[in-house]
């Protein structure tokens, strides 16, 4: 199975600068994640759209990552977009708006917590990301913390720290 | 969602002596392995049906299980095995061919290397299983490294280290 | 062996609030990083003297943790001081001047990056303060990095970030 | 500062086969242990000079122990040897016996439960047998477990499960 990954930094991909004791989207560690999953049977192909905290991002970051999506559609079996949780709904309702007629499932997801912390939820999450882009209908969706819900309605329950689709 | 999750041991749950250096199926460390995901939306009920390497299971250890299937699939929405891999696939057909007409899903999963190792695919495996609970239509599969795989006809691939169905 | 290890804070104890995604010295979890630790011999007590990044520390907080040295140092056969790196060797100059004649080690340590991350130096830093405590000489130490060095003198060196007596 | 590293095996570098579920020495992974460490003024050269479980060392085993250790000796600052538990103190011994007149450190260390495993005692010993390599007098020595113990009489605690000089 073909799978591109778009990601667009967020919280899960947040490291640390030891010369000023900062946490930031400095740069990519998807590789890194990848590396610990074992995904025999999935070619992936992956592409850093913009790298930012999502609070920080723009309609020309959130219209390029349209864009990336429409472009890996054309090859890709599913797409899975890493991105911060913050406005992550606010991409996922464009997506399902812009995109048309699937023929694929977009899988958004991103953590609560980095993954190089202890306790991340990074690596849940993106295996539930990997594992949903094989399993589900077409159709933009987020998946994280054990579901996968389909947009439109989807929102981060800042109360539970997670998604929900009220 | 009432998710029933039943342990028999193998490699997953496979934890070291340090007093005489030996790895085994000592005691289940299943909610140790659950406390690090995020779940908030499952209701887990789970219980150690037998406890062993899959290669010394018996008969009667094979019936326990499905004896135990059975009486979860009437609450549960769905099933979680824990299962040795090396026999797995034997117990999924068993429970395949026994199980009759299923309303829900029973998902078997395990590990090639124990939970307590650095590098484990166990807590991957874990969360796909508990992911494909929910996804799946009713049937018996084996989830593990971002595969789904419907019984009959799944086998343990012993050269790629995962399971797939020829 | 009885060790009196004090905490100030510090990136070593700097954790991560999901709410609102900073890093900051929220809580300590120094009974966490002990408990990582085999250490049958030794008979531990901890204090929190102050709690916050080095460079916010006043010339109180420092006083105060001048006595809580002094106290510390009537019962305890060695104490050991968690602290921020940034200012670490100006508390320590302080505590090399005015402790007077010493009959037992004094350890400062810290990390350059905080315990909750993956490759976190906290604990090799810790193991090594505990260790040094046993060690050395009477006096005022950092130990950090595979490195025990005494006060005066010591200086944090921000291009290898480690410490440093030039 | 020149250290020597020389490993014999031991439970410390036991790593899982999972062909067959099967723990053993079968290849060091001493670098990668040393990896994690930050030793920023460490000169270290390692050699492998037998690798097995220490129970089943042989005498011929322990003398080329003692012949590496003699080795080493003439350029290093230090010698740090990993071994297994079980005998390290009969090559301890030997070691004391044989070496004569030290003028530098010579520090046996191993682990409970191997560096692949969570809750592995193994960087922490790794650590200190490094400190200790750099504060101790001439002599032979385990460091393990926050302690330096000296030989002769040093001897495995089985009830506690470290090392203790009745």
């Amino acid at each position: 199975m073909k799978l591109a990954i778009l990601t667009t930094g967020g919280t899960i991909e947040k490291t640390y600068d030891e010369r000023d004791g900062s946490l930031g989207n400095f740069h990519s560690i998807l590789p890194r994640m990848l590396s610990t999953l074992r995904v025999p049977d999935l070619d992936i192909g992956y592409e850093q759209v913009v790298f930012k905290d999502s609070l920080e991002m723009t309609p020309t970051d959130r219209r390029r990552i349209l864009e990336a999506t429409e472009r890996a559609l054309r090859t890709a079996d599913a797409v899975v977009i890493l991105h911060g949780t913050d406005t992550l709904a606010e991409t996922g309702e464009l997506l399902e708006k812009s995109l048309g007629q699937l023929s694929v499932p977009v899988i958004l997801t991103g953590a609560m917590r980095p993954y190089e912390f202890r306790d991340t939820d990074a690596l849940q999450n993106l295996t539930e990301a990997l594992l949903a882009a094989r399993l589900v209908l077409p159709g933009v969706y987020v998946a994280m913390h054990n579901r996968v819900l389909r947009f439109p309605g989807v929102v981060k329950d800042r109360d539970r720290l997670t998604f929900s689709k009220p």
